[in-house]
């Protein structure tokens, strides 16, 4: 776990400004009301029917869902940070709704890098995120503090806080 | 659904300092390894051995699942607002690891109204949510701006942006 492993980025290797695309997600109507039945069963997310007289005017994906997925695109090669992603702090929006079908990708870039000053074998480093849909419009924009070893760093050092 | 519904909450019966709790959530390491395998397929979520050399020391719940637990709890009668719960904008931290087996429940706190000058029959709330384990220790802090309705407003009304 101490060896740099291959293709994936440690602190050192990354810089502000540096862009992160990920490959795409088909989002299935199916999917999209079996998530909201278990984690956000409200009727605009859960019923196309009743959806339709909702505020959304029709079906629309739970934000939870929506950031689970950014998640997912991530995870599969989106941002290959070695030891993997881990979110300290992270801010959401939706400016708009997620529909059945949509195809979402994500955007990220690499705003801000803070080494920690006690603990130099790591950093935070701020990433903002968006994930469009096939229109390309962004359906979540978000800023997120992520945890990043420094080449070198013991991936496996546990307790206490990340910073 | 213009007809104030029982029970449900609309912003004129809000008021900053009001305290919400919802029920419990048993988060099994079944479930939590379910649904990290498909939104945040990461060692440290998904496989009990590898989880132990990882950064968290054992296995831990993916910050989304905590999310979106965090949600059911309030859907479930947590925080019964009229027109449901929809989210404009959130912040979260995660201070310390969910593991198998933690009962999580959700305190929320009004913390912020601000009626929309431009449409009056809605605003926006600031709600301040910690889910805890059942130590009582936060997993989660959310700050989230939600969307409610004033009493009479036609909560179907859609388009646009929510504010």
């Amino acid at each position: 776990m101490d060896a740099p492993a291959k293709g994936l980025l440690y602190l050192d290797d990354l810089a502000v400004g540096d862009v992160f695309v990920t490959g795409e997600y088909l989002l299935t109507e199916a999917e999209l009301i079996e998530f909201a039945r278990r984690y956000d069963p409200q009727v605009f997310h859960v019923d196309p029917d009743r959806a339709r007289d909702s505020f959304f005017g029709g079906l629309a994906a739970s934000g939870w869902h929506v950031a689970s997925i950014t998640m997912r695109l991530l995870v599969d090669g989106g941002m290959p940070i070695a030891g993997g992603l881990i979110g300290v702090e992270t801010s959401l929006r939706w400016p708009r709704p997620t529909r059945p079908g949509d195809v979402l990708r994500v955007e990220s870039t690499i705003a801000a890098i803070a080494r920690s000053r006690s603990r130099p074998d790591r950093g935070i480093v701020t990433v903002k995120s968006r994930t469009l849909n096939q229109a390309g419009e962004a359906v979540q924009t978000v800023e997120t503090k992520i945890l990043v070893f420094a080449r070198g760093a013991k991936l496996s050092s546990s307790g206490g806080s990340p910073s």
